[in-house]
């Protein structure tokens, strides 16, 4: 049985867990191994709540107790914890980013590789269905040959400066999701990425020498060309959407209500708000993602997304930051 | 060359009268005879506008100088003039009711065959590009045998008291429209009626005999069903919509916004109110409409809606009429 | 600790009994007492998956195991496990509809009352997020009076014909639904009920005696005016539609798509099918049906919807079904 | 009274002449002086259709028949046309664009400049109902400041490769509307300009030397962001979209569809592809541009779009064909 011990109760790592008590009760072939946390109150409290026991973060990473690890802690203990774990021999899930640094996920991947286990990364909106199913379209030739896409993203509101700082800007931080969708939906490499940003929601965001409202072109290998934009900010909820052009047609992909309620009156046909924040647009993918890594933490399927997805995003999000201070395209 | 004489210059005539002249101009093919109003100077005012005469009533039902008459004054003139017009030999377009007595329609209407004149009644809304095309596609069998059709119409607000106690009440004077709508629909002719209504908008309606809020059931003689319903009151603005569930699949049409713009705030996505009112809503319906009618003066084509479908929306309205003072149904 | 004890391992019982399970492993607050069913390996199969025990029928209905029941057996045991479980002190929440007489059910209803428990019906769409928001709004005043309901129903397809021949008739096993809707959102109780119904789907359904096809007009008290309307089959999924006009504007809540994704090609712009069927629409119901019936069973709320409710819904059934046979409007 | 004679009687020359005509016919205010064209039969066809006289080109330019033209030729003769009819003190309407090269342009508006006659260029999708009220509301504030701005257009098809050959590629033929509406609507001029294209749709536009597939990132001097992308071809119609996010909120205006039919099956729910091609789309855009050019013709209004907007689309659009051909950005 597949036994899954989970590394940070933080907000994401309450997510994983309980999808995964969740999961253990209705089919009974995963358990929650144990829980760890660096605050252990968060640990406990979590814990508790599921019936699942408080771990060390050695046991989390080597002990006997689990052949797999969910890695939710702070981005920059990834690395290390990935390394760890895979010595162990155990399957792997981590929260992206793998690594601020592309670098050093190279060298993470190489001592997974070593390793033999299979790594995932926690990419949750490829899990989304509506995402999921407009890829699958395309797969099966609904629109032929992928042209153009356009991908537009924004947050409801933006995160503290404090955040920011440590974040590692806005292309690392947020359009990193964007990157890897992009990858996803293309078939096809970038090789040159122009990016251009502003400081518009937040002069503070600015002056902490960040972007909060942001726009890159990709251009692949094959000439297919992508579109994605960012705000920080968006009044009426948290917005996702995706339109790929192909030789046949057009697919795209758009935002969840609140509800399908409509309200007419002389100011018009309102419709809800988008749903807002990603713990409810993205509940259902974090429940499939989950069911993604248990099947490859099995060996039925590779890891995917995997850590070669991790690099490439993270490439992208370096050379859209050093595009948009340099005011140059990067080729890749 | 067709040759037509307008009577009638109040908001509906010069609609009509606008209509041909724009069609003369573009075409060459067609005339604007003359314009006649009771009130003299309703008649010069438009007839100046139209670079066109102003013509007599006896001209214009009876005179040499044109070949077809349209009928846009009062309801309580339509059956006069068009035994008048027929007997003149003339083709005759008449605004919708034809009378309000569905006997005297049945006189009027074999006035009319002895004559052998089209006589072409102005059911717009047959004409809206948006009803015509989803009839067009039942007739191409996409949703397969038609089963249950639902028309929801709404009017912006209710005109005067003193216009509702002279009209005949709600079925006659609105309703009347979705009668022949239903029967375009179903293709089979309804058999029962049974009619609810209330005065919910006004109580002033309610005290004048009329109800401002009502729905009716049809049933065809082949067990077909369809529901309509009815408010004088839609803060919205005019809500013309139609559904028809066959045994393939479900066709419908909706309305037209004021334009595609949409606003997205905390409040939600906010599109714009709907066409107001029937001018606007029915404006391509009313230049499809008079081509139409021009067909059939010309022999092209067979009127259509022609005079008996004006009476059997008449027979209709009444049938809804009785039974709702009745409570009771009523077949035909 | 609420301990509830789950009667009926069909179709809708495993639905109860896997969210009484969930709820349990989240919350903590109630337990899943046993489950029991005439059908002894159903039961067992549901209780190995979910880890409760199998009980018996006594043990469920007046064994000191449970404090509530959930009665989710065929309708013809309605009645007498509502009477037994009442006069067990059990808190009892039994699916719609209570029993196929109005009659019985008025003496079900005494029994209940006399043993001052709560006795909660299972109309499981008042609690679908769009029709209880939308409910919501209308108590807020958002769209003033109301005057006009529409209720549009449509099942993807029909039952089997042995299944139609002991369901009561559509009215009875079908639209049911849609009469608890239509008191739930016109706060107002109908006193007059017209039908009229047709066998168009299926003409076997026809020689059972029963429609397959069928539109109801229902008049408040106070003159409010609500449609209806059912097919038994939609080719385009399970097609659930309300829409609310009032006095100061207009409330509607659509359908649920499967996904957002839209493809545009030459043949147009195609949204997906419906949800479809009433296990995936109303998924998210059930579980908030739950919670408010917990609610209810603590004490916390009084049971709503209330026996009470489903007994004005099956007078309603029961009308309409008159109606439509006997062709006249039925009073209340 | 404007006399205005018109110098083109192709596609679009019949368009303004027609609408020329109607708008004469309807208000008496304005008259179509003359229509001319090199290819005469054109000329004379066109004139006898509208009731017109066929006029020489210095007629049109420098007669005493007009005091305004509109210019509707081949894109080359454009800037002689318009010094010429400056210089005889006409009101001058021109077609987009008013030459290939921006330094021709500004010899041009010198001349225009010296002469004091109005000049207003034909950048129709200003006047476009959708696009003009967002851009209304924006300056109503309803969207607090503009931030980021998305601007999708895409052709049917592509015109034959003769006519990219001379067409000076996608940027300046196609997407120079796009920058023009990036103008519109931003309100602050951009600085910065990359643009990538591709040749996806037919590699014969390739070996042309030109693209089919294009995304363009603009920057303003404030930091402001527009995106605009380009296809030659869409499978479902003429796709016209534009959105714009600013700090309160977003605002968009779409596609207009051929009907507002809607049909479901068990295939989904397929609403008409959008309105094909711009004769159709922007109908009403013509007309109301022809009433804008009127009332500046009369000098009510001063001309917007101006010459100087000409200028500026042209400047964009060499700016992103440099950056396209360059891999670089180009600043302005």
């Amino acid at each position: 049985m597949l036994s899954v011990a989970v590394i940070g109760a933080g907000r994401i790592g309450q997510i994983h867990a309980a999808n995964l008590a969740a999961r253990a009760a209705e089919t009974n072939d995963v358990r929650l191994a144990g829980i760890c946390d660096a605050v252990e109150v968060s640990a406990a409290t979590l814990a508790t709540r599921l019936g699942a026991p408080v771990i060390s973060l050695d046991e989390a990473l080597e002990g006997k107790g689990s052949n797999a690890v969910l890695i939710a802690s702070p981005t920059d203990t990834h690395s290390d914890f990935i390394e760890r774990a895979a010595k162990a021999g155990k399957a792997i899930f981590c929260e992206k980013p793998v690594d601020m640094s592309a670098q050093r996920i190279e060298g993470v991947l190489e001592v997974v590789e070593a390793a033999g286990v299979p790594l995932f990364i926690g990419f949750n909106r490829r899990f989304d269905p509506n995402f999921a199913s407009l890829r699958a379209r395309i797969a099966d030739g609904r629109i032929g040959e992928v042209e153009l896409v356009t991908i537009l993203s924004r947050d409801p509101s933006p995160p503290p400066v404090s955040y920011i700082e440590r974040s590692g800007g806005l292309f690392r931080d947020m359009m990193i999701h964007d990157f890897d969708m992009a990858r996803f939906l293309l078939g096809d490499e970038p090789v040159e990425v122009h990016a251009v940003g502003s400081a518009l929601v937040d002069p503070e965001i600015g002056k902490a020498g960040d972007v909060d409202t942001a726009a890159v072109l990709l251009k692949t290998a094959r000439g297919k060309i992508c579109q994605i934009s960012n705000s920080r900010r968006a009044t009426y909820g948290y917005d996702q959407r995706v339109e790929v052009h192909g030789s046949l047609g057009l697919l795209r992909a758009g935002n969840q209500h609140e509800t399908t309620v409509e309200l007419a009156t002389a100011s018009g046909f309102t419709a809800d708000p988008v749903q807002n924040f990603f713990l409810e647009r993205y509940a259902q993918a974090y429940r499939l993602q989950l069911a993604a890594f248990i099947d490859c933490a099995r060996g039925t399927t590779l890891p995917s997304p995997s850590g070669h997805d991790g690099l490439m995003a993270q490439r992208l999000a370096d050379a859209a930051t050093l595009s948009a201070q340099s005011g140059q395209p990067v080729r890749l």
